[in-house]
This record gives structure tokens, C-alpha cells and sequence, in this order.
């Protein structure tokens, strides 16, 4: 492991006092914390996490500041959006500076098909700027869009609602630009696109800060939100699926919630279901709302229970959004907080058959909840499946029974880079960080390969340079 | 065959002599002839055709005027648009009345998404109309846009550019309703939309007349023409597929020329190419490039030769589109009028080994030209084949051969909807037409399964009907 020197963090925080300081001990804790409560693993390892400090820069020459100040007094730096993400990504895992982009949040200029903008600006705010200039908006987002930054989606996320068209966003031309500050003694301001992008994006600001983000855009419609049941899970596959097929039908989403899903978690759903109701949640264009009615038409096994342009239920169910991803897991949490969840890749074309198979070993101590996507041209289902928790052996249990069947799993039980992806080091990130960030000062504890690069990933990586945790007596 | 009365010509001129008739002898000649040409079956069989009068209603109570007159004096009415369909379509087949369509051409309202408008209107005109007024255009186009009228492609085409990205029309939401009137003695006036769209899409106008269509729209953009050359076929099917794989590169085109398409018929490509280079032929949309350039160097057997919007060429190429679809086979009869193609469809996920299959079988007899387009949410290629024309039955062997192969073919030597469809007859359109058309006058000799119900399809069709070719003294 990198040694790190020990900082001076009173140092730093009076250099930087001209800056907009966080002092409020409550303040600091908030912002000392991500969604990586969804995973009891993470809770029992990463909740007592707290920054020294939370710095809130106004631009980028303020960034560079921050950063060339927590250089020279040993600080690390954690930065910050919304703290949405659910891997732990922003965890101040050594404590030190969490530098939270709130402030920078301008859209910077977007026309039919891009948008420049700058990474604290909030996914809803980015797409109503570019909905009212343009008529465009944000390709894919996240569930949690109405609070969400941009920045923190391209650093932390893969994909989401959207990618049921535009597949993921490491796909080539789903990210255009990045403009990338380093960590050095004289921080450098660089500017990565093509094959560079995938050395800081999904790179949890291990590796330099991104300013600025040029991304393409999509045409906004008035999604029409649809909600299908059915008492056939194999019948709910199907239909997502096969919409997600049609070339001539436009979705931004379609999520499967296996049964007993929508009546147990889906409280505004409740009087519309039944225990036993699979339920389909769908993002339609308006334009493609005849189309959907004449699929549905060929189908007796499937009904309309919801359309948002059309319905007489006296209470909004919401956005069809707000059910999947990871929604899903969190409304389920809200009733039974001994939920949590895996993240499942099932590949074309076997993906339907590994998701039966899969569902038939495990009986209810999972509930299956997918999201077709789209992967390299061919629409196939990630899973968020959600798992009546029991102990961390279980959990790890169930994630080597997945694997063996064939599925990939993003284990969201782990907080480092490596362990919630591929299980092996990226190289493009890792040489980016040993130059953009030499002493290893950037969201320390995040890449294995860099800290403990003989790491056999046989159990959990446990970050030697963490905080510990509070002894019992504390 | 269903027997057709005598028509009275000459009434149903003088009752329509009020609205706009062509009377000059070559214009009626020109107004009787589409595209038939591009095949040598179809030019020996149909060469003689020639409409008694041509109408051009302004209004679809002129339409209505026309057909309700026509059906009083028995006349057969062949509607047509631009005339740039190639099977033969808008050949009156047994003289009578063209109706041409040129004047019901208005734009009637457009909005992001979606489109209606009268069926005259030629594509190109559509699409200024609707980037002008909110920054769309059409889903898909023949590469004859410049020309064709988009009544003409619902009622006689089956996709083209754009397929790449929307599938075909007959998909599900590529077409969202047809006004259609029928040929009764009281003509009826009817809108379709859902499953009843199947009965008068790529109908040929044999069992009822479009006179207003609301269409989706896809965003427009400045598309990108590119073109790239490679040396290895296999590569150049490899870019089409890979690129329209990309779910984060939008397309409007991917073709595929074998060599020596590029130097042999492409004029402009002359200079830039050599008589072995394959050639691929992209619109890709301007946020893309990037994208696309970082796809090219991953691959050092491709070369991108020429881009619409950073180059040096002294003469521009033109669109891209202008060199795909029918425009390939176009450009090829130019220079050698031997030359006539096939409509070959080869399913995912075989389809590039059977083109190789196929290549290897043929030698130069064939020369390959694909589309990569989308099928059921899955990238293949429509083949639009080069063939280097001998006699006639050897174009039916070739045709054989294909379909031993497992290629499905769209035979475009034959002038019925059966034979240059599915070689079965559509329910759904023969009834409607019993319905709609009970005097069988609507563009007859087009459904065999109204004229000739236990038609075998062991040799070309010969519908009875038609004018006889003249006599070699005549």
C-alpha cells in the first residue's frame, strides 16, 4: 500500500478559508455520506466515515485551489454531488476534504444533441434547461434524477433510464468530452474524448476532478408512464423485452418487477394489484402510445393497469421512473429494511433462461427485479434483484451462485472500484492516477490496484488506511 | 380471374373533365412508367403500359370525385406518386386512369415526434417543412427522397434509410394512421390505425386510396456522409454491423458496397478509390464523429476516406444516401446497362457467413450490396445485389440458389404483391379489398389473390387482364 503522509488538516482548511467552508458539525456528517446504507455490508463498515472538513468550490479555478492546497498539506480529497450513488463512491474513507460540487451547477451552452455543462448541475435542472432551449434532454440518468448531479452519474454510474435505448454509458458516443483537473503540485487542467474518456469516467474522482462535461442529448418527449401486470413472470420478460425489440417503438424504460413486488412495495399501486401481479413499468413516447395498445392487443396475458395521459385513478402513481432502478430496492427498503440487492448483468441471448433458472433456485429469498437494456445492439435484462438479507456469508453465498450460473455480477457490497465491477484493475485508470494524482490523495481506498496492488480479491477488500471504526468503549 | 366490364373511357373523362387532366400524349406516356426498368423481366412485359388519361386531384373530395366516377364507368385507377418505385407498382396495367397525386402535397400540422400530411408531398419537401418547424424529419426515406412522394413509399415501399435505426415500416409505430377512401359507388372515407394498418400499407393502392398520413418523426440532424474503404469484405461488413451495434453512435445509414462497386459506378469516388477497395457508405450524426473516429482506430483495416464535413475534395461526392439503397444498382445501370439486382434479406444472427456462402458461391456474376438494417430490435443486412444479367431463367436460378441458401428474397422481376412480397397471399389486405374495391378497378393485376385465387407461383404470374403487348407488325 501507499503510504500517506499525515495531513494537515488545519492548515489546509485556514489556507482555504476564503472559500465556502462547511462548519456545521451536522452539515459535515450529511455530507460525509452516500446511499451506501442500501448494503448492510457497507453499513456495518463505512457509517461511522466523516470528513475533517467540506469545501464547496465556485468554479474551476477554485477546484484547482482546493486541490493544489490539499496537495501541499497531505489532505485527501472526496468529491461530491448529490451522494446518490450506493456503492459508497463519495465516503471520505480517510476522512480529510469532501469537496462537494453543489455550486457548480451551469449549464454551460446545448443546442439539438449536446450539451456542455458543468458536473454539479442536477439532472432535472439539466433537463429542463435543455428541454426549454433545445427540446432535448439528458440521454440516460439514474432513478434518483430529481436530485442527482451530472457529475456524479459520469463518475460513479453505468447507466439507467434511457439505457433501454442508448445502452450504458461507457458505450462509445455517450460521453463526449471530460475536462479533467488533476492532483498535483500544479494541478492540470486536461481535456479527455475518444479512447482517453474511459480513464476517468466511472472512476469515482479517484483519479481527477471532472469540471466539465460535454455529453450528447436526446429528444425530450412527454413520456407516457405504463404499468402492465400479469400473473406470468415469464409473460412480464417478455413484454419488456419485446417492446424494448420494437425498432419502431421509442421507451426510455422498461423495468420488470417480479411478484409480490408491486403489492408489497409499491404502496400507491396496492389497490390495483394483486400478491401474485409481475408488473411491467414503462417509459412510452406519446407518439408510439397507438403502437404499445396494438402489442398489448396481441397479448391476453398481459393488462394496462396505468397510463399516465389517460386514467382515472384519483391518486398519481408518479413517474414510472420512480419504481425502477434503484428505486425499487429503496421503496422496498421503506417497508422491510432487511432488504438489500445484487446487481445482475444476464447476456443476450441466454438472459431469459439464466433468469429462470436463477429465480428457480432461490424461491422467495430473492425477488427478481430487472431492466432491459440495451448491450453492444442487442436488448438483454440487468438485474437489481432484491434479497431478504440474512449475513454477509449468505450474501456472498448467493453472488457465487449467480456467477456460476453464468450471470456477471456488479457487487454493490463493495466499495472499491474493482470489486464493484470486473473484479480486475483497469489499467487506463490506474496509470491516470499514478500521474494525476502521485500521492494518492484523490478518494483514497476506492482502487485496489493502486493501494494493495497483489490483492487476490478471495474476500473483501478492507482499505488499511481507513478510519477505524469506533472501538465499543467509544 | 374476376371478370372486369368494359370501360367507358370517354364518360368518365368528359365527367371529370372539371379537374386537372393531363391531356399532351407524352406527358400521359411519362405519368404511365415507374421504375420498372431497373428489372429486364418487368421492361419486356410492361414497356407497352399506357393510362387512357391521367387526373391529378387537388383535395380528397377530388379523389373521392374520381374514384366514384371511375367506379360508374368500370375504369381501372392506378394511383401513383413520383413513379420511383421499381416493382412495377404504379403501371396501369390494363390502361384506364392514372391518378396522380402530385397536388394534394400540403404539410398539414407537424410537432417534435410526429407528422401529418398528404400523401403527394415529396419527401424532401416534408422534411424542410418539418425541420423548419420543430427540428424533425422522417424515421425513413428511399434513397429517391429528392423525388419521392411519401404516399407513394407508404403504399409501395417497405423501408430504406433510417432502417438502420427504425427497423421497416410495417413495424410496430412506424406509421400511426392512414385516411383512406375507398372505390365503392359511394366511396367510403376510413382511418386506420393499429392492426388495421397492414390492410392498406404496401398496398400499391389495389384496395384503397391514402389521402392523408400521420407518420412519426425522428429528430433531424446536420448528418455526417462518410466513406470508408477497406480491402477485406468481411471488414466492411464488420464496420456496418458494428457501427449500427453501437448504441451510443446514432445512424441514419450504413451501406456496404463490394468491390469494385466504388471505382467501377461511383463517378466522384473515382480518383480517392482502387478496383479492390470495399467501400462503406455512413450518415452519422454530427455528436457522433467523435465516436466514430475513436471506433476507426481501433481498426487499422479501415480508412476513412472522405467525411461531408472536413475534407478536400475538390468535388463533393453528394449524400450519402444517394449511393445506397436503389441509388447503388442506379448508379451501376449508368454505366453498364447489363446490370439488374436482387431484394435479398439475410436474418440474424447467420447473416454474415451466409453472404460469404452466397459471395463464394457466385463468383463476379454477383456483385454484394447490403443495408445493415434492423429486424426485430436485432442489426442485419437487406440485400440489394448487383447481378450481372443473362437470361431470365438464370436470374430465377440465382433467385433459387439464394433461397436454397436460407436468404429470403423480395423478388423485384415480379409486378404482384404476392411475388415481390412473401409469395402468399395477406388475408387482411385481399379482404379489405373485396370490401373496398368490389369492381376489383384499383390498380388491377397487382393481387393475384383477387384475380387468380389458386395461382400455383411455379413460374412468373401473367395477369389475363393486361393491355397485350403489340404485335411485332404493330
Amino acid at each position: 500500500m501507499t503510504t500517506l503522509p499525515t495531513p494537515d488538516i488545519a492548515a489546509a482548511k485556514a489556507a482555504l478559508a476564503h472559500l465556502d467552508i462547511e462548519e456545521n458539525e451536522n452539515a459535515i456528517k450529511r455530507a460525509s455520506r452516500d446511499f451506501f446504507w442500501y448494503s448492510p455490508v457497507l453499513k456495518t463498515r463505512m457509517d461511522h466515515l466523516l470528513a475533517d472538513f467540506v469545501v464547496r468550490p465556485k468554479s474551476e479555478a477554485e477546484v484547482i485551489e482546493v486541490l493544489k492546497t490539499c496537495y501541499a498539506y497531505d489532505v485527501p480529497v472526496t468529491t461530491r454531488g448529490a451522494g446518490t450513488g450506493n456503492y459508497g463512491q463519495a465516503m471520505p474513507m480517510r476522512g480529510g476534504c469532501v469537496m462537494h460540487l453543489v455550486h457548480m451547477n451551469k449549464v454551460i451552452s446545448c443546442a439539438p444533441g449536446r450539451v456542455i455543462v458543468e458536473p454539479g448541475c442536477v439532472l432535472k435542472d439539466l433537463d429542463a434547461h435543455c428541454i426549454g432551449a433545445c427540446g432535448y434532454e439528458s440521454r440516460m440518468m439514474p432513478s434518483t434524477w430529481a436530485t442527482a448531479t451530472v457529475g456524479g452519474f459520469v463518475a460513479g454510474g453505468s447507466g439507467g433510464v434511457g439505457s433501454v435505448t442508448w445502452g450504458q454509458l461507457r458505450d462509445l458516443g455517450n460521453i463526449i468530452r471530460l475536462r479533467v483537473v488533476t492532483m498535483e503540485e500544479e494541478p492540470r487542467i486536461l481535456e479527455f474524448r475518444g479512447e482517453e474518456l474511459a480513464r476517468v469516467s466511472h472512476g469515482y474522482g479517484t483519479n481527477g476532478i471532472i469540471t466539465e462535461l460535454e455529453l450528447p442529448l436526446a429528444p425530450a418527449y412527454d413520456w407516457v408512464h405504463c404499468f402492465i401486470t400479469t400473473k406470468d413472470f415469464g409473460a412480464a420478460m417478455a413484454c419488456a423485452e419485446d417492446l424494448a425489440n420494437e425498432d419502431g417503438i421509442l421507451l426510455k424504460l422498461a423495468s420488470v418487477f417480479e411478484a409480490p413486488t408491486a403489492k408489497a412495495y409499491f404502496k400507491r399501486m396496492e389497490a390495483y394489484v394483486e400478491e401474485d401481479d409481475h408488473m411491467v413499468g414503462l417509459m412510452v413516447a406519446p407518439h408510439a402510445m397507438d403502437a404499445l395498445i396494438t402489442y398489448l392487443g396481441r397479448r391476453d396475458d398481459l393488462s394496462l393497469i396505468y397510463r399516465s395521459d389517460d386514467n382515472d385513478w384519483p391518486r398519481s402513481p408518479g413517474v414510472a421512473f420512480e419504481y425502477g432502478w434503484n428505486h425499487t430496492t429503496l421503496r422496498a427498503l421503506k417497508v422491510n429494511p432487511e432488504i438489500t440487492y445484487l446487481q445482475v448483468r444476464y447476456g443476450f441471448p441466454d438472459h431469459k433462461e439464466l433468469i429462470e433458472k436463477i429465480r428457480a433456485a432461490f424461491g422467495d429469498e430473492l425477488i427478481q427485479h430487472l431492466e432491459a437494456i440495451r448491450m453492444n445492439g442487442k436488448v438483454a435484462f440487468a438485474g437489481l434483484t432484491m434479497v431478504k438479507f440474512t449475513t454477509e456469508e449468505r450474501l456472498d453465498e448467493i453472488i457465487r451462485i449467480h456467477e456460476e450460473a453464468g450471470a456477471l455480477i456488479f457487487n454493490p457490497h463493495r466499495y472499491t472500484l474493482e470489486e464493484g465491477g470486473r473484479q480486475h484493475s483497469d489499467e487506463r485508470q490506474l496509470s491516470f492516477k499514478k500521474e494525476a494524482d502521485p500521492k494518492g490523495l484523490l478518494n483514497p481506498g476506492k482502487m485496489i490496484s493502486f493501494e494493495t496492488p497483489d490483492f487476490d480479491f478471495k474476500d473483501i477488500y478492507a482499505y488499511p488506511g481507513m478510519t477505524p471504526l469506533p472501538t465499543e468503549d467509544a
